[in-house]
């Protein structure tokens, strides 16, 4: 079976499991005390060019999701975010499960536009009515978005300024974050991240960490005891190390944005197959997911060549499935695939 | 001024008051153990056709949602409403506040179709990662709804073996119960609701009462040890008689359902005036709730002849208003606003 | 039947019932944005001689003390409390449904020592594992206490300085405050409480309300927004003018002071009767509600000639109970109670 | 420096490393839908001889706990629990932040008696308020405790009946699980335990996982749709391999309580140099962890040769210490130790 099915079927990176192993029987003091999550805090610092950046490393994107969220606003606040957006669809309710409504916008491939975000804070606070209403207290945007949409420079610099005029934060959901600052078509680098979201994470399960996500406040931001916050979630993990040792890696010598690039590259190949070989595209994204639509009275057949994710129908007859290269994938596994379609 | 802005801007029904006077100095058990509960419970119990039925009083609607919504979900459970349900834009976020999506379907005059509600839970239950997603457990309607409109007996019975066939409750939210009863276009009555209903409060506040809601669980449904629940919500009441009295009242001699027939009544009066008037209706409510369409231009000039309430924008120009009738309105009020306009 | 069980099983006081009426067809605004709710803020500004004094008025005790803990607290924090305080026996764990943990320490008739306080917060922060712990987050007393104790002006005193260094709030509830102000044997007056607490609430319910809590904020420390945070507890009335017009007429010509003075002085002519009775006090009360101790034996005969409260056990073979005198004590009760002794 | 603070400061056991590093290149579904998490799930049934067990792995023990007694028990019920018990004093507040009461008890050495929670229990009954008051929903133990200390099963049984009796889940919290299993003094085994308690968990990270704890619900009671119950509290692991392989290893040869059996064996020996060394213990504990009492002007010279835990004040000249062994204790490390002390 060839597999493009998904980028968190693999397990570890090998640079990753190299300096776990290496540093096994090493004494390391617990819950992020340890010397490598310092290291790790450092190496993010320096590759966002923030330095009053403030860490905190956690096992998931739920539970990331919701611990940022959940921990940066008032009880009367909620999230907004694309109708398409992770925490609005496929999260089991995690944000509502905390106590707050996702705030649901238009999408473009997933992506959403500050015209309309400016539009509904103008429309909430010209509601006489508003304390009855839930008060737009974020914004939450996912880049590469859930369908590998990415943002360019000046929408992310909209977004935060406006962000800024409501004095609410902008968070980004990097799940696949390496994927997007791999692509060639982007303009957004890790620095500019830093400097237009008051907080984001950097994605690790699907680039390639075992488990492991990063969240970077920028601006001296990250709640006050945020230590107990993230305990009293069932989010503090006793070996730290195990986050420490693998973004301490990521960041050293760019391996977190190679393995994006690389990704990247070969889902540029897998474009060209695709094209070749006749399929449709939903769209032609930038990043390492591309999405194709196929006729449902072929989607057996095709299952039975290469492992590929079901995403949503199209119409009666078509379904849109999704295609993902990732850290694991090997140009053998590319070349095989032109093979079989 | 002459006052139609809402049903809710006056104090308590002069039968209620009566009531609550003539028993003022008796001693009564406190909590809603009282005789008057009782007695009030019986009333519910005959005129709804329903000797099972058990009722707890609440304080308000938004109270009322969220307890029953939150006492009756699993916590991976979500309710789904209409996108203008009060649960989903006019209560702060309550019900997410107590860890719950509203899944909206989009709606007609504040009505969801079954056929909607159908499409909703089989592609739920049709999408193969439907566990990473938030469960429609409950359907909530209200009735009348934000809009003033009714659903038909036809209708609540389809959207009533929908959720016998999900095995999930449908709830109607009647803050507005009585004017919904004693429209002249209905063919909804009290039993009916109890039989195709798995729960439904009847709104006392909106229709005379000085604060309480009557909640009914038609199936023997109603939460095991709810008294904590309701508790732990910080919504018992320790001078329960002041719900039984009210409801007692409301339904000896059909007080509660007259009351709404006269004010749907004084509505209807309220049309032929407007319409007489020259003003154009968002569309026809059949209850105590009228919506014009007005420019915006006109709005000021209007305020100082009569108390109204602002609905929303139609369009750049134009304002949707609210006129309400309640059971405090007065043929002199309706005379005084034919003079005036 | 005698009636001495408790202070809520009558209906509501004649003067309140008297502005209730007179004002019952008045248009007033709704959600406390009446003209009476504002006049009784104002008296109630006067009265703690508290000019800046921020108040809201809520339905009950437990839903007072839900929302004013929840809503000050952070997520990490708790509330320190007697072990016998209301918030920790008797909210069916209202506190900890919305969040927090009640951090109990012992008490005497109901009070907490500054003492205990003190220890309890010095050792938490030498405490090195601390942010694994419950952070102490405010200070929660009851007075009078649920065994009717009363703080002195000293004792308030320490515990506020206390507060004030460890920056927390002292929080009182003042469920029966009415019993406490009347108490000859007091020393605290509203104007101290309102000084030495930083938020408080005057109990209306067990004084003589038909439903409702003022809670008082003295040192501008209502959270921001808190309409939506009550709205979002359920606990925001439509209706609002129910308890602007009651305790307006509670804080009009010193009501609700007077109320508390005659049901003290009343209790101590119960204290007189039950002593010359021969009955063994659990300990005397300086306010309404008074504990004995009876022989389990003599329970059911006593039960007979009047209606008590069953306290607690105070060994294998006596029980704790209580008699309460309330705003609708008579003296002809007192005088009955004499008789049937 | 010699280390003996803890059993969770190094990395990962040999065996599980070399389980991971093998199967590193494997394809595998996620979300614990892979084929070692069904082998681990199969060999925990043949472990603890109870072929219905339903298995959830998790990633730690405050996460562990704040799910299980989240999703067991009702919105209006607590967790009885030693007062010293982890979730009553060292998760931060997690499971009243998920709502719920911790009902503590006195203890012994981190036990419980079951005499203590029968009289809990029946007092809770006999209370006629007990509506108003937090009901016991779950009786959580720790197996061994907080102080190393193990039940008996005769103390297992009793608490087991009793639960039955009250038809609430007995779960036993054993995130040192294998230190248990592996001591010379218990006559409880794994068939014991999932025979006796309704739902208990087997530590991974104390034992020599990287991450990773397994839920066991023993009576096909694991809640209904626990998939997006994991979920929502932010629990569900992506890369659910991590779990399903240490965990198989673990299961495999009895590799899990050997690990245990090896710890306590070097535990009887760091107590014989303790003790020949002179130093006082606080009690002869069964298990990995033991305590001593020591000089508070001794402690900084100790801190020089050793590390260990401060664990609490003995009183004002003495503190207690704990030092651990654990599944990578040496016997050099022993050896090394007798030598400086």
């Amino acid at each position: 079976m060839i597999h493009f099915e998904n980028d968190y079927n693999e397990g570890i990176h090998p640079e990753l499991l190299k300096t776990l192993v290496e540093t096994n029987e090493e004494n390391l003091s617990g819950y992020g005390t340890d010397t490598y999550t310092q290291e790790a805090v450092e190496k993010i610092r320096q590759a966002t060019n923030c330095p009053q950046a403030q860490v905190q490393f956690l096992t998931g994107g739920t539970q990331t999701n919701q611990v940022v969220i959940n921990s940066l606003l008032a009880s009367y606040e909620g999230v907004i975010a694309a109708e398409t957006g992770h925490i609005s669809t496929h999260e089991a309710g995690a944000i509502e499960f905390s106590g707050h409504k996702v705030l649901t916008l238009p999408h473009e491939n997933g992506k959403i536009k500050a015209a309309d975000v400016a539009a509904y804070l103008a429309d909430f606070y010209a509601d006489g009515n508003h304390e009855h209403m839930v008060f737009p207290g974020m914004v939450y945007i996912s880049h590469p978005t859930e369908y590998g949409a990415l943002y360019t420079k000046a929408e992310l610099q909209e977004l935060s300024e406006l962000c800024d005029q409501y004095e609410i934060p902008l968070f980004m959901d990097g799940a696949r974050l390496g994927y997007a600052l791999g692509s060639p078509e982007t303009d957004v680098t890790l620095e500019t991240i830093a400097e237009l979201c008051h907080v984001f994470y950097i994605g690790g399960t699907k680039l390639g960490a075992l488990i492991g996500e990063a969240v970077v406040f920028t601006k001296h931001n990250m709640p006050k005891h945020f230590t107990p916050i993230v305990k009293q979630h069932g989010a503090l993990v006793a070996k730290g190390r195990i986050f420490g040792l693998q973004f301490s890696r990521f960041f050293t010598d760019n391996l977190y944005v190679e393995i994006g690039r690389k990704a990247v590259a070969q889902a540029e190949e897998l474009k060209a197959i695709l094209r070749d070989k006749g399929y449709r595209f939903y769209y032609a994204s930038p990043t390492n997911q591309q999405f194709i639509i196929v006729e449902n009275s072929q989607l057996e057949e095709l299952a039975q060549k290469l492992a590929y994710s079901f995403w949503e129908k199209y119409d009666d007859e078509h379904t849109i499935i999704r295609l993902a290269t990732s850290w694991s994938t090997t140009d053998q596994d590319l070349a095989a695939l032109r093979e079989v379609l």
